[in-house]
């Protein structure tokens, strides 16, 4: 989607360590309009799934999943990350591996909000290694629900999320997809 | 605003403790149009005030922020929850008691997303003891810029958040108040 690879193009920063840094508009200052018009593609990419809710996790999904939302007039979901490892029977949980971080933690979701009827779009801001969306699909699975998709801002198209989320069968469409890039080049997109 | 109130009544649960769960609509699974609605009439309150940014606090507030900020046409920056002590200079911190968690933690925001310039709408969905809201009041004043008020989905008008933050000369626009909640007699709400 041009208008959100011209958007990481002028206003990203690339960091040491491979950190393309978009907090001026995705993660920490959030660009609603611009979030606005990847709800729509979105909405376009998915028109002939019956979507029944939208599920992401905390806390930088929340904002796209919301606004995306209201395109598709269905609820969200967002899973949480969990603070104790006693949760009780209530809740679907699944393991992320933080690479950022370096970290490992569990995300739950309430057993009331997920239900073996529900068709679900996931959203997520990024996709790299791909941990956190494989946790959602988990959850999804656990309670019976049908994956439909997957909803991406930002896929680093070289690392081996993307891969391996397709390979279990489920639509990723990401609105920007990164070939490679580093602090000479900047950002360079897939074709 | 009755519309958020009957659907407290209607999907609100209490929990002892003096919890009012509100996870099926506002701070788990998310019902967007309802949000859209509470957005709507902040924009109807806040109508003559040039607002420039809405200010939020990670997780539950992210949604409605970003909702709401799409009547405003302005962008959202949320604050995040520190987790480390040493974060350099780059940010405006400030402390945050969660009487729920038993805990104290920082808040962030970046120094590049608050200016002088900035007329700020903070939003949040509840409002109780206001540790919370008065991080973001204090972040907004350490930055030079203007507060123009909060609004606040689920005020607890029995807990002394509300009177703290109005008596800091914040106006503060919370769209359900609570005055007495118990679970033989329910959810009253102020008149």
């Amino acid at each position: 989607m041009k208008l959100l690879e011209e958007k990481i193009k002028t206003c990203g920063r690339i960091l040491p360590g491979n950190v393309l840094k978009v907090d001026s508009f995705l993660n920490h200052q959030i660009d609603v309009k611009l979030i606005s018009a990847l709800g729509e593609e979105w909405k376009r990419l998915y028109e002939n799934e019956k979507i029944t809710k939208i599920l992401t996790i905390e806390a930088s999904g929340i904002g796209i999943a919301c606004i995306a939302a209201l395109h598709f007039n269905v609820p969200v979901v967002f899973a949480k990350k969990s603070k104790s490892s006693n949760i009780g029977n209530d809740f679907y949980t699944s393991k992320v591996v933080s690479y950022t971080h370096g970290n490992t933690y569990d995300v739950i979701v309430s057993k009331n909000y997920i239900s073996p009827d529900d068709k679900i779009l996931i959203i997520d801001d990024f996709l790299a290694n791909g941990s956190a969306l494989k946790a959602l699909v988990n959850i999804c699975r656990a309670a019976g629900a049908t994956v439909v998709g997957a909803g991406i801002a930002i896929e680093k198209a070289y690392q081996p999320g993307g891969k391996m989320i397709r390979d279990m069968g489920i639509r990723v469409e990401s609105l920007a997809m990164i070939s490679s890039m580093n602090e000479t080049d900047g950002v360079v997109f897939c074709n």
